[in-house]
């Protein structure tokens, strides 16, 4: 299935009309998916980058809430399914050649859109100005505390992250 | 090259070390490259989605401006070598499981940071709430002007986005 296939999106005819025009007619990768920034409407903080395919992709626009198709279990992934932790979108926008989505939201319940806990997935900020050829450590956590408990939430579930 | 090769760069040896530890151990995909999500420091919009491979996120935490890796173009790629709008990096970060990056910028000169003219890549926004099964129309403009006449910067410099 590719994008092109969908009703719902236009077909990519030149670059003038990706870039200008006022259909919507995405870039999905070699793998179907297309990359979503997801940021907090209200502080304009980095929550996750996530991948979408066209089922997801057509779900958010359809629902107004966001959808991801999840890389490590192949799955198309309401976010907040299980948490409860929904991302309501404010507002969702392409980007000039169409291969990338941001999607600007509001989080129910505590807030967090991170498994290991924290509201922002980016929650270690990395040292600038070391020279290169060390080993970079030293990266500092930007947030205190985390807001829940990922056993209690996910149990015995595979984590997500993979090596 | 590996990013496991590089000296600059942590082993990847448990999930925890990964997601809680200190030391950067970033993930590159199989084409070598680590997602770079750019937001205005000041603003907190989305600039931008880029692509770095190692050497370009060595000369980011080494320099403090963002590097990126072309895809179109297949180059190491100092954002705003050309156009003049370099960013400077004033906090750069990495998600739970090392796969992707922020830098929070400040843009120099008109601060923009697409190359079709406008601040953002992301000049438009897809209306929500639409029914499936129409192609999506009306995507609206977030920016009323461009900041620049691309034709001036880049000349005839092949156009990156690609159909």
């Amino acid at each position: 299935m590719t994008a092109q296939a969908e009703p719902t999106f236009g077909k990519r005819i030149t670059v003038e009309q990706v870039e200008e025009g006022n259909i919507l007619a995405p870039k999905f990768d070699e793998h179907g998916l297309i990359p979503a920034v997801t940021t907090d409407a209200e502080t304009g903080n980095l929550l996750m980058l996530g991948y979408m395919n066209a089922e997801a992709l057509k779900l958010t626009i359809e629902t107004g809430e966001a959808h991801y198709f999840s890389r490590s279990r192949q799955v198309l992934w309401h976010k907040g399914g299980t948490s409860g932790l929904v991302q309501k979108v404010e507002e969702l926008r392409i980007d000039d050649d169409q291969d990338a989505v941001w999607l600007r939201v509001r989080v129910g319940g505590s807030g967090a859109s991170c498994h290991v806990g924290f509201m922002s997935c980016f929650y270690r900020s990395i040292p600038l100005g070391q020279p290169i050829g060390n080993v970079i450590e030293g990266l500092k956590y930007t947030e205190t505390s985390k807001t829940f408990d990922p056993k209690e939430v996910y149990g015995d579930a595979p984590n997500p992250t993979k090596l």
